[in-house]
Order: structure tokens, then sequence, then C-alpha cells
């Protein structure tokens, strides 16, 4: 847990420049536009401690997987996300001394990322080893509103002394990943151009052939005047630079405006790429930097005003959950249905692949509620088109059929992880891409998506869940060997409640979207029958065989779902009996004591309850809650949310509160001390939902919005905004009052605080606040 | 499984040569004297698939760990078996062609293991590209008689041609392990010499700054006359050869005799190795390569007189029981208690560290019976000095107190392996390690080892079991989470049987040797108590505590114990249901398949009744036998013999006979696929003890030596010898009778088939041969 960042309503600021944290930083201030992004480097050379990052969406290697000791069933590839071109470059020397500020005196230092805008700061005043000062203060952005431009400018200013500032403007493609299993590169140049004042390179990720063209075209000017300067042109492997040197004087300042494009061959033939790069700088170019970053605000700005909460009261708070709206929406737009959303969006490379359950389970109910329809049915689509690769999947692990498992992780739709306990066991995660139909049609009404995508997908999963069960003698019923459930500090157990009870619901819910095809679309029903060689009556009935028949442990005495068969044999202790020292446990202490320990990462009974929550009364979430939070270390992000929000539901408003803030300032106040490797963009979307499903009381009922908002007992109001079904509403609470406010121009229904309210068209429903 | 191996009561025999075969045959026919071995490489140049293997033992390198995912309490580093000089090398060419298998039409090609006298040999014609035809006679051997020599002999006939000649014996030590995480070269030259007709080469480890000097002296005769010769001193890095060109006639043989030494800094200060290795490989060059391999066969004689195990009417069985002696012997002679007994001994890489739980299990009782007491307890001693990184091993996962969990895999008492499921849990290993104390007192009467070494052994492993079992509240007994038992094919398990049982026992068992030491030795015991910082009665108390309320696992309908708690949920099928095509199922089935499955991969819950059959009655053994035997896939090397013992136990002697021939040719026949690694080195002592132990039903109990022994069907006749407490013993059985020879000095009272025996002194005694 850190504290070094200023707190602020609308931009993250560190100030002074503190080596040892500087990683952390590049991650926390990360700009990126949906289409690529990056770590918050430097421009110039920085010989320092720093993980240099530059992503593009979709742009991905199979990695040659590494282990210890194969198991069979692993993927002989694991798909990373790749570091691409640094288009940020630019060498700095003063009389032939590079600027480095692992080398200077760093006097004043300054980074602010400034959310309302998009714009990332910088400034620094820096002692070379020479004695020379000098002072620098740069801005860049990734365009959202042009999604293949970037651009920077980068000022310098010697504060004491004249001589020859050589500046080389750069694009290098020759990069690597850190994580990089063999050590391997894997950009291969195709091409490059460098002309005075551009630069392009135009190269190949090995393997899988992606093509990306990244260009650059700079000015300078001295003292507001366009310099002239000549260029020597720089030419390495993958590398096209420009340097220019320039006399520069004390006080006088020199500022370069580097204007890129990045293409790549999702986009382009790959032939056109070279082209079309230059074809976006010099559009871009043409704008000029002033003019592209006012662009850049006003699309902020737009997007602000749609997605924005409001927070009185509490800057730390207003802070948190605007970072996290900031970061999910540089992740993922939802324009492009090829694309996903990276536990660590452009932020970082750890974890290979980048689509997990997360994108079902957390961030699509963001994306439902915040941007328009098709953004959440993309995510859906994103999965149908990788079903083959589900069936394909399982089929290595032995299941026939046309069965369906999902991978944990993935590019393109095969699996990128290879830990036996999670790769072959955490099968839960086929429950929540099927649960995501459920709660995209629940939320948008849009039924029609079953028999276009969704059937298939929920076919294959529950074939996959009707052989993974089978029938035990002993107990009677089916039960779930060998699983891991959302608590991931546990390991090949057995009857996994949460998974055996997504199981059945799996079952029971793709029986009953057969019926509805079949019934609303009898013809592509019949199609979808003949292309699935879905044995009607045998397969629905061994599902429903199974699904009336699975087991479920639960403990009549404690009155609560059990986690697992063994669970209730552990040591039943709660997390207040931890040491400080002990946390977080995944920290500091070996993998065997924490699995046989009863501690849990993140919600995993729970998680089915908040789920599946009109299946179980309040008391039966009030044991469970009771029986398992004090035993959740939340060392996963996207534990404190799903708390946070049953929390709220049980009317604990301060551990709401609690668990809110934890995950709110999760990355801004390094809450589980890895940062460094990158944001977590998915458990963003989890503050989002803790805020509006916690302190909102947000859900959808039999088509109808249900809201209860509430006011945590510290913040003086709050508001938030969000789309339903055409309608486009916002929710306001302070002053003992709780506001609706409809948008849109037709009157709408929704149930508040347990009863129907009708809100006219552009109209305005107010009540008292209650507590929940 | 394989069949390519010529049936021979003395020798392994190849006729043919297949190369896709060859990585088996290297295993099979390797060569080793206790300190160092080689897989059956061919002397000159080959291009074709090799695993090229020389291994000096004791001389490791620890490999950084590579992992997928890192898990707290993995070791940094992982110690190999380490991949040392060639020394069998002759580079051999005609007019400038090299000789090399892989490029020539063999025509006739024989390898031959003759294990009376310890000798490979190998001959061929082959005709080269260039259309030459010429024949090589070789042989070899690592002299038991001197432990620091080794010989080899080659003879080159042209066939059908003369010309040049070139011949290069070196020495190299520029070698790889194919099995290196990240491709790194594991010796650094240190010093190197070369003569006309001599090499060495002084070589040092990485990190672990082992010195080895391997070093060779040649003579060459033609046509029977000491050849005069010039040579061409050939240095390269870490490499001395010396090339010699003679004038070669058809039909007229040149023999070349390479006499070579090595000396490691395991038995020298490293500043003499060079001097050392001189006067080595000086003194075996003057006795010559007829003498020296003339002490090899005498030295061979002896062993075999004493070790032997004869079968009369089933050749295959007879050769297979003396490969397994063969290469126990060849592996480990228990003269240095530094070294261990390898899985795969000196005949290949894989695996790192040396020492498993086999020694204590297996391969102890082997050494026990056949080889002088030292031996034995060398093996104890070895675990002794290991202690202290025991305790530092536990101290990783979070054990305090002396607590002492022995590494999976070792070489010098650190933990050689990164499998959480087998690193973490595998932990049934530390109650082997006290077994053997039991085992090795037990045989021997040695009492006094406890208070010499084993006491402090015991209390470290019961202080282990103590902390790692927890009172489960809803049990109320004592329960171990977490576990992989010896079925590896299950991981994670809670309450598996064997270890609980196991655990049990060890905390009974160190309390009494608390006891016995406490009072045959009050004064050593007051020392140790210091020492170990004992809490004589808290201590003791809590492991009486836990020692009697440990949970076992048993089901009363099925009268059985139970391999852990899930167990009996699974489907149980058994092998009978399992198509021929997924055998074996870890080379055809998913990770998780086979976890889920209820087949088993070794004896288990069979393990304990092995281990503990004096606790447990015989109806008890054969409805356990008759539950997990049809469960079990045999695929680990171990299965098969303790299987052999208890269906012998039972009076199943078909089954018995069946197991005992899985075992004893389990590596000629390459029944799992996978000897081209190396041999199974440890499953040979197993079989050994499927054989006296099976088929002899020796036993010792309350100090007296019991023998019960059957004839297969098959077989006309069977002999062994075993050691017993100073006695010299013989069984035979054949021709319906049973004989006990007593070839020592003394009169001994033996149990034999349940009555009291005495044989008198050089004496004989014979029985009707009796069915168990």
């Amino acid at each position: 847990m850190k504290n070094y960042l200023k707190h602020d309503e609308w931009s993250i600021i560190e100030e002074g420049f503190t080596p040892e944290y500087n990683r952390i930083s590049e991650s926390i201030f990360s700009i990126g536009n949906g289409r690529f992004g990056q770590r918050a480097n430097f421009e110039e050379h920085y010989s320092g401690d720093t993980l240099p990052g530059n992503y593009l969406a979709g742009i991905y290697y199979p990695d040659k997987t590494r282990v210890g000791w194969w198991k069979n069933g692993y993927p002989e590839y694991f798909a990373k996300v790749l570091n691409a071109a640094n288009w940020i470059g630019i060498h700095v020397e003063f009389d032939g001394e590079a600027l480095d500020l692992a080398k200077c005196e760093v006097e004043t230092f300054r980074r602010e990322l400034d959310m309302k805008a998009g714009v990332l700061r910088r400034s620094f005043i820096a002692r070379l080893k020479s004695g020379r000062r000098v002072q620098v203060v740069s801005e860049r952005f990734c365009s959202i509103a042009q999604d293949e431009v970037a651009a920077l400018r980068y000022a310098i200013t010697p504060l004491d002394f004249e001589g020859t500032l050589s500046l080389t403007p750069y694009i290098d493609f020759d990069v690597i990943n850190e994580d990089s299993n063999y050590d391997e590169k894997f950009w291969v140049e195709v091409d490059k151009k460098v002309k005075r004042r551009q630069g392009y390179v135009l190269a190949e990720t090995k393997k899988t052939a992606f093509q990306a063209c990244t260009g650059m075209k700079f000015g300078i000017t001295q003292n507001g005047k366009e310099a002239d300067f000549n260029a020597y042109r720089m030419q390495r492997e993958k590398y096209v630079g420009c340097t220019v040197d320039l006399e520069c004087r004390e006080g006088e300042t020199t500022v370069v405006d580097k204007i890129v494009a990045q293409v790549t061959s999702l986009n382009y033939p790959k032939e056109d790429l070279m082209e079309e790069c230059r074809r976006a700088v010099k559009a871009a170019f043409k704008q000029g930097f002033d003019a592209l970053i006012a662009e850049q605000a006003a699309a902020w700005g737009r997007k602000w005003e749609e997605a924005d909460i409001q927070i009185e009261g509490d800057v730390a708070a207003q802070q948190g959950i605007r970072f996290n709206i900031f970061q999910l929406y540089q992740t993922y737009t939802g324009e492009d249905e090829r694309l996903n959303i990276g536990p660590k969006g452009f932020t970082g490379e750890k974890y290979g692949g980048s689509t997990y359950w997360d994108t079902e389970a957390y961030c699509l109910p963001f994306y439902l509620s915040t941007a328009d329809e098709h953004v959440g049915r993309n995510l859906l689509v994103y999965r149908y088109k990788h079903l083959e690769r589900a069936i394909e999947n399982a089929g290595k692990l032995g299941f026939t059929g046309g069965a369906a498992l999902y991978p944990m992780v993935t590019m393109n739709g095969e699996e990128c992880h290879n830990e036996w306990e999670i790769t072959f066991e955490e099968i839960h995660r086929n429950g929540a891409i099927a649960y995501a139909i459920y709660d995209y049609i629940r939320y948008t009404g849009d039924e029609g998506y079953l028999a276009e995508y969704g059937l298939e997908v929920l076919v294959g999963i529950a074939r996959f869940w009707a052989q993974r069960a089978h029938f035990s003698k002993r107990r009677g019923q089916y039960v779930m060997h060998g699983v891991t459930g959302p608590n991931e500090y546990e390991n090949n157990v057995n009857n996994n409640w949460y998974t055996n009870y997504i199981a059945k619901w799996c079952l029971s819910y793709a029986a009953q979207a057969v019926a509805y095809v079949e019934q609303s679309d009898p013809e592509r029903y019949a199609a979808l029958e003949e292309k699935m060689k879905f044995y009607r009556n045998t397969e629905m009935g061994q599902w429903k065989e199974i699904a009336e028949n699975m087991y479920l442990p639960q403990d009549d005495e404690l009155g609560i779902l059990v986690q697992h068969d063994g669970f209730l044999d552990k040591e039943l202790l709660t997390v207040d009996d931890l040491r400080p020292e002990d946390r977080p446990i995944n920290q500091n202490w070996s993998w065997d004591r924490i699995l046989r320990s009863v501690f849990i990462k993140q919600a995993d009974v729970l998680q089915g309850l908040y789920f599946f929550e009109e299946d179980f009364d309040d008391d039966t979430l009030r044991r469970n809650f009771d029986f398992y939070e004090p035993r959740t270390v939340h060392e996963s992000s996207l534990s404190p949310c799903v708390h946070a929000i049953l929390a709220a539901k049980l009317g604990r408003e301060e551990k709401a509160y609690e668990m809110y803030l934890r995950t709110a300032r999760l990355d801004l106040d390094d809450y589980n001390n890895d940062t460094e490797d990158g944001c977590h963009i998915t458990s963003m979307a989890g503050t989002w939902m803790a805020f509006v499903k916690g302190f909102g009381g947000l859900r959808v009922r039999d088509g109808h919005l249900q809201i209860s908002p509430f006011l945590p007992a510290k913040w003086q109001s709050y508001a938030f905004k969000i789309r339903f079904r055409g309608y486009y509403l916002e929710v306001r609470a302070g002053n003992g009052k709780a506001a609706l406010l409809n948008h849109s121009g037709a009157p709408i229904t929704i149930n508040l605080y347990g009863g129907p309210q009708e809100i006219p068209a552009q109209g305005k429903v107010e009540v008292p606040l209650q507590h929940q």
C-alpha cells in the first residue's frame, strides 16, 4: 500500500521523482484509446528501472509455453500481449551529453494524468552531470477521436547554458517483452522509410504474421518560431530516427511536436499499411498538435458527460472512480468485436492472453449500463466467434460431441494458460460466459440474440457440464470433482458449491433457451439443431436429470452453503486471526499453506449468491456473508466489489463503503503491491458495479429497472448516469433525497425503493433518501 | 513395449542396428562402477540420434528453476545430474572420410552387455559412403576393482581397402545437458594437458565449483605389434585429443587401448587433481587393458557369487533379475555415505537430483540383504547429514521449531523439485525416511543407531507431522489436508489414508525412540535433548494426542481402508473398463481426466499394508487388494513390486508372477515407453524385493528371519542368497523342495513356513516346497 499520489478530482498527480516507484507510475499514468495504448514511459532515454510498454489491441504473439513439468492437455503456445513500437522516443543530448533522468539530479518533477482531457503531462527540472540545468515539459495523448493517431509535444529549455541541442525523434520496433519465455524478439522488420522529418517502420510478428506500421512526423519551434533544420536520417534494424542539431540558449524553449499514427493488418491489407500510415500521419500533422489535443479534450468531454460519476465530499473516492472509468474507456471502446478487455489493458504485459471470465462477470454490466447496446453485444459475439476453439479446447481434455470449454485466458480462442489447477480445473468460467448471455438479455431485452448467436454457445457449454459431472453412487447425486472455484486459494477440490450451482443453472438455462428458440423461430432452430448435431430429447433429458440431481453441499447446522466437500474440515480461523506480517498471504505464505488454510481469495459461494440472488432469501445471504466474508482476504482485485454489492444489499453500509474504497483505489494506492506490472483493468469495472449496484441498488427484474440508492455516511452527495433500453437516466443522492432524472424523450416506470415510480420524459422524481 | 533384445542368461544382446532404438539401447547397455558411469554411446562420432551421457557420482549443478508460474516455497535452484567428460571418444577417419554409423550402411551390428564380467562390447561391419567396408570391435568397462579407472579397446579392420587411418582418442568436457533449463553449459575449463599419447582436462562446475579431472593414455597395436606413431596434439576449449595417422591394410587390425582415469574434488584437494589423475592413468596403463579387464571380471565374479539370483526354466526372467542386480551394483556400492541411488543411476540425465524416497522404500532392503551392514547404514547417514537442510526446507513452508521435511528429490539436502502438488504435498516421503530407520534396525538389530543418528531424524520428522496435521472440529479427529499420496494420479487430496497412517506411525515410533535412547543412553539423550531443544513432555504429549486421534478413512460397507476422503465418490471403474488405446493413461489422457479418474498409478493404501503388514490381518489385506489392484494401472516403475509381494502373501501366485515379470523386464522390454531417458534404477531394487520377499517370503520378525518360499509354476527352480546379521544364507526352491543353506560359521534358527528351524553352521535344511 502506497500513498504518494496527490488527491485531485480530475487528475492523477505525482510530485517529485521516486525512481523505485517509476514502474508503478508508468502503470497508473498509462494512456490509450481502445486501439492502442502505452505505459507512461519517458520520451527521452532513461537508463533506470522501467518497463517499456506500447501495445496494439488484438496483436499478440504465441510464445512457446514454458513449464517446469509438462501435463497432458497444456497448450503448446501461449498468446501474449505484445510490446510494440516505441513511438514516444526522443533522444536528447546537450553537446553530446545525453539527457537521462537516472543520471541527473532531478530538482523538480511532476507527472499528471489529466483524465478530463485524456492527456498525460510531465515536467521536470534536472541538473545533468556536467552541471547544466534544463527544464522539460511534455504532454501526449492517444487520440480517442481518431484512433490511429497519437501526438506528443516536448519542450526543452536550458536554464543556465547554451550550446548544441541534439534531438532525435524516433520510431523503434526493436523491442522485447520482459516476460518472453525464451528471450526471443517477436517483431521482424518488413520495411522502413525515413525522411527529413518523417519516419516509418513496418514490422511483422513472428508466427502470427500480424503487421503493424508506426510512423511519425515532427516539427520543431524555437521561441515560438518554426525552426529550420537539417536532419541526419538514422536507420537501424526496426528503427528509424532523425537527428537534428540546434543551437539553444538559456531561457529559450525548443519545442518538438511529434505526430504519430499506427495502423495494423487487422484493419488494412498488409500491402497498404505503409501508405495508410503515411496518409494518417500526414493528415494529423496537418491538423497540428493544438487542434488534435483540443479534439481529444472534446471527445473525452463527451465520454464524461455520459459516463461520469460525481461524488461530493470525498476527493479520494471521486478520483478513484474517475480513474477506473477513465482506464476502462481507454482500454475498450466496444467498437470492434474482435477485441476484448485484457486484465492489464494497455498498462503492462503481465498475463498472456487478454480475455478472462472477468469480461463476462465484471466488465459486461459496466458496458451494458454506460455504452450503446452493441458494445455489450460485441463482447458476447467475441465468445461466439471462439466457439469452435472452445470445442477444440474441450476435445484436448477428452470431451466430445460438441462440448465447449472456453479457455481460462485467451487472445484468439485458444487456451493461453498452463497451470493445470487453473487451466483444466477452473471451469466455472464456462458458467460466466453463459451467465453473460442471460445478463445481457435481461438488461437489454434482446431475446433475438439467442437464435442468432447465444443458443450455440449455451448448448456447447451445457454439453460440457453434462459430461463433466458424474454420478456418485455413494451420494446418489451428480458430483463434480477436481475443480478450482473462484477462490483460487484452493485447488482440485470436489463439489465446489459455486461451480456445481452454475453448472446446474447452465443446464437449465440452455434447456430454456432451446425451448425459446424452438418456439420463437422454428426455422432457425431446425437449422441450428442440424448444425450442432443436437439430439434434442436425449441431450435435454440428460441435462434435466443432472440439473435436478446436482449435489450442492450445504451445512444445516451452520445454515450455510458449503464452499466444497472438505471446507468445513479446515481450521475455521478468520482474517482477524492473521498477524499483520502474514498479509497478503500470497506473498508471505507457501502455496501449500495457503491451500490448506481457510482463507479465501475472492468471493466464491458469495459470487454465486451475487449472480443468483433471486434464488436465495436475505437470511441465507446474511448467514453466508457472515461466515465467508470474515474468512476472505480479498487478495484478488475482483473480490471487494462483489462484497460491496452484497454488503449494501444486507444494509451493511459501512462494510459496503470499506469494500468500495478498496476496489476504487486499488491501483492508485498500490493496495496489492503489484501495480508496477500494470493496472487491474477488469476490476475497475467491478468498482463501477460496486457503486451502481451497491450504492445505487441497480437491478433489472422482469424487464424493469430497480433502483434503491443509499449514500455512504462520509459523502455529501453522488450522481451517476445509466443507459437502459434506449433510456438515459441519472441517479442522484444527497441532501436527504434520492432523485431520478429521465433524460429521455419518453416516460419510464422504474422500481424505486421497492415501489413503481413513473418518471416523465425529461422529468425528475425525488423521494427521501433511504438506508438500505 | 518392445522386444528387440535377445534373451540370454548372462548378457543383454542387441543384434542389428535400429537407429530409432539407439537411445533405448544407450540406456540399457549403460555401465558404471558406483563412482562414475555412462550411457552406451559410441566411441566413434555418431551424427544420428543419441543422448551422450557420462556422469560422476555426487557431482551436480544447481540449474536455475524453470516454472510456468512461480509458487511461494519453490526452490530457486534445482540440482541436476551433470553430464561430464566424454572419455570414450575416438574419432576415426579413413583417408579423410569419417566413420559415422549414421552415414554408413550398417551390415552387421552387435551390442552386448556382459553382466558376468561387467563389460560392454560392440562390433559391426559398416560400408562407408565411399564404399569402404570396415569392421570394428570394441569393448569397455568402468572398473569396480579400481573405481577411478576405466578402459576401452577399439579394434578396426579394413575389409576391402587400404589407406590412411586417422585416429583421434580424446577427452571432451565441452558437453551439455539436454535438459538444461536455459541452455547453459555447466563446466568451465581449469587446466588441460596433452602429450603424444596422453591427455587430461581439468574442469570445474559453475556455481558449485566441483572439479573433476579426466585423463587418458592410449597405445596402439597393428597386427598384434605395438605401433610406432607420431601424434598431432589437438586442443580446444575443454578438449584434448591426439591425432594419429597410420597406414592400414585390408584384413589387418589396428587396436587402440585407451586407459582412462577420473578423479574429483569430492576425494582430493583441487590442486592435486591433475596429478592424481595422471598417477591413476599411469598406473592403470602400466597394468594394461588385459590385466584390467581380468580384474574387472574377477571383481564382478565376487559380486555375483554373493548377490546372484538363479532361475531355471525361464531365460527371460533370469536375464531380467540379473540385469536389475547388475544395474544396482553399477549405480551404488555403498562405500561413500555422501552418495545415493539416483532414479536413473548413470543411465540418463532425467530428473533433477538423485535421491527420492525410492532409496528408503525400495532400495534399502536390497542393500540390507545383499551387502555389508555399513552400506545400509550409509544410506541412513546420508539423510542424517541432510537433517539441517530438511529443517530449512520445512521452514520455507512455514514450519518451525526443528520440524523437518525431507525434500522430494535432492542432491545435497536441498529440494530439487518444483511442482507444488509434489514438492509441497507429497509429504509421505518423510514417513519413508523414518520407516527406513525402523527397517534397518529391525533387520540388523543395530539399535545403537538411534542414539548415534536416528533419533534426531525421527524427532525432526515427528515435529513436522505434529504441525502438519490439524484438528477438525467436525470430525473430532486430527486430519491432514492437501497431500499427494504415493498415487501421484491424485493431487491435493484430504486424508490420504497412507499418509495419515504413516504420520501416526512416525509419531509413535519417534516417541518409542525417545524412550529407548533416554533409557539406554541417558547421557547421550540429555545432550540430544539440549541440542534439539526438545520439550520432551509437551512435544511427546502432543504426538500421543495426535497419533491416538488421527483420522483414518475407512469404509465399513466395502470393508476397505479408503485412499482419501473423496475417493469413493469417484466413478468406480476398473482397469478392465479401459480401452487399449487409453493405456498408458499418462500418455493418452489429459491431466485433469487422470486426476478425476479412479485409476491408481502405484500402490497407495497397499503401500501402507506392505509397510505395516503386521498391523493388519490377511482378510483386510485381501479386501483392499481386491479393491485397489484392479484399479491400478502400474504406470510407476515402483508399482508392480509391491503388488507382487502382497499377491504372494495372499497366495495369488499367478498375480505375483505377472507383477514380478512386469518389474523385472521393465527396461529391457521398455514397458513404459520411456527407457530412452534412462533405466529405472530404483525400481530394480523393487524387483529384487518382489523376488525375495514375494517368492521367498523373506521377513524379519522379532529379530528372526522368516522364509516361506514358493516356486512360480513356470520355473523349475530358483536360488538366492542373503546376508543377515553376520550370517550368509542361501535359499533354494525346486524339485518340490525348499532348501536353506547356512554358509556361515554358526548355526541359525529361522522361521521356515511359520515354524522355527535350526540350520547348522555350513549346513542345510530341506523341507517340502509349499504353496503360499
